[in-house]
């Protein structure tokens, strides 16, 4: 039996211990512990790491702080559109979804693609119209809405500027959730979540649902989830990147993440972040942003919970 | 300056001898000379190998022959639906669509995304609200109704089945096309458009617009454009893999296209091949399946045009 262990993240970004309220930062870290614990408790009964990433984003997308599920931003049109992915290394199967509405939680959707239908990727109409034949939960326009995210919206189309995230003062912020992890099995997967960018186009598809930028997942090398500003993410194929570095290259999990996040996306203007957990049970958690809503658990060791640089 | 090269595919799957007549192999064949001609006129008058290779999809776009613009399957609602992308080797710079109707050349689109907006990836109705805003062509219905496909629609309904391209009698054939080009300044592109699976349900998205699925460049490495099952293509994220082998392994391209078409997606059973270039000129234009339409033309050498496997 190998040992467990799992990581996930809130999103990263312009996330100053400055601007931050003692009351806010409590809450942000209770979240963090919840969805740590309802992926952990998966894997301490010996579990799978697939279920466990499930438990733990199900939990971040339920709760209203972060940008996916119920905490959703709102589009330009005032709608909820968000995008889903999962990946499982042992057997590379994938499934993702992108510009679903309505639906609670968007990586039960994606897990659903994978294992109920024959496609890897559903977007828009189509996607729903599975969700209903597969009896998904929907739920009401209403419970998406959170009064801060409309007041971004009204904001952000004053200036006609696009919101990354949720983030009341115009600083930048990825509210993506996501998490990986490794089972007693010696089993990696990987899911990310996102309600997108406070004032997108509508249609925009970001790395979130891109299998290979945003969620990887292989046995062989590594589980890895992004958050950050998308179309870099895309263009620099983050996640599969990583994994390849490991694979072709013999780095390590650590000097890996160091050369894709710090270097290679720095160079290219791509601000943001990922967790990583490699079939060693190692993790990284690394950032080129200001912070990074993290946490993460092993078998044998402590909590971690981690927002700031320092 | 460098000598200039092109590349183009339309599309991979069960292409047998026996079953072509001698007419509509010489339709296919011109139809491949007249794209690689169309991307070769902008390479030789030292034109940039971005223009080339949407030169060249536009010419397979517009010939019914092929599964994409004009020849688009329709789906399981009779409608078409189409995904393109296309990346510039030199900025890592890319645009995507997926799910766009009535355009009449989505790799312009996909094109236009790259350029004209913030994003790289825009799908469905956002999509064609983006193309409106951009004054795209748009074409009506009849455009797209081409008899042969209606009848495959038919037939895979009644089964029940998709079909994964035009032809008519259940073998598989994946009708993306692509082109991929080196220019005399040394830069590398690609692009990939498709117009699905026949029957496929609604929404669902395949590796066409993925950009490090489908279709990848980078001037350091390679151009790539995918065409088969995307689902495998997806989940072993083809393109970028074989720039990983590249650039990370120090592998040759012909020695990357045949780990990666011939050894690895085997292994998984994804059907189907691609069309590459490298930083050095070099083309290969690998597959597994029982044939791939493809040309191939460099600055100095004989036009080259394969149906079958011999």
């Amino acid at each position: 039996m190998r040992k467990f262990a799992i990581a996930i993240h809130g999103g990263a970004g312009t996330i100053l211990r400055s601007m931050m309220t003692a009351e806010k930062e409590l809450s942000y870290k209770q979240a963090l512990e919840d969805a740590i614990k309802a992926g952990e408790s998966v894997l301490r009964k010996n579990g799978r790491s697939m279920d466990a990433v499930e438990a733990a984003i199900i939990s971040l997308e339920n709760n209203p702080l972060f940008n996916a599920g119920k905490g959703s931003v709102f589009t330009n049109e005032g709608k909820n559109e968000m995008d889903a992915s999962i990946m499982n290394g042992k057997d590379l199967m994938a499934g993702a979804v992108a510009g679903v509405q309505n639906i609670k939680n968007p990586i039960s959707l994606a897990r659903a693609v994978m294992e109920k239908s024959e496609h890897v990727f559903m977007a828009g109409l189509g996607a729903q119209e599975f969700a209903k034949k597969i009896n998904a939960q929907f739920i009401p326009d209403d419970y998406f809405f959170v009064q801060h995210r409309f007041d971004q919206l009204q904001e952000a189309k004053k200036s006609d500027t696009m919101i990354l995230d949720h983030t009341v003062d115009k600083e930048k912020k990825f509210g993506t959730v996501g998490a990986v992890a490794i089972d007693v099995h010696g089993n990696l997967a990987a899911g990310t979540s996102t309600g997108g960018m406070t004032n997108k186009k509508h249609g925009r598809v970001g790395d979130t649902p891109i299998i290979g930028s945003g969620t990887f997942a292989n046995n062989k090398t590594c589980a890895i989830s992004c958050t950050g500003h998308g179309e870099f993410f895309i263009r620099s194929v983050v996640a599969y990147d990583i994994s390849c570095l490991i694979e072709y290259k013999g780095l390590s999990l650590k000097k890996a993440c160091d050369i894709v996040v710090m270097d290679k996306l720095v160079k290219i203007g791509g601000e943001g972040g990922l967790i990583a957990i490699d079939a060693k049970g190692n993790i990284e958690l690394p950032f080129n942003s200001e912070g990074m809503y993290r946490a993460s658990k092993t078998q044998d060791e402590e909590l971690f919970i981690g927002i700031y640089k320092d």
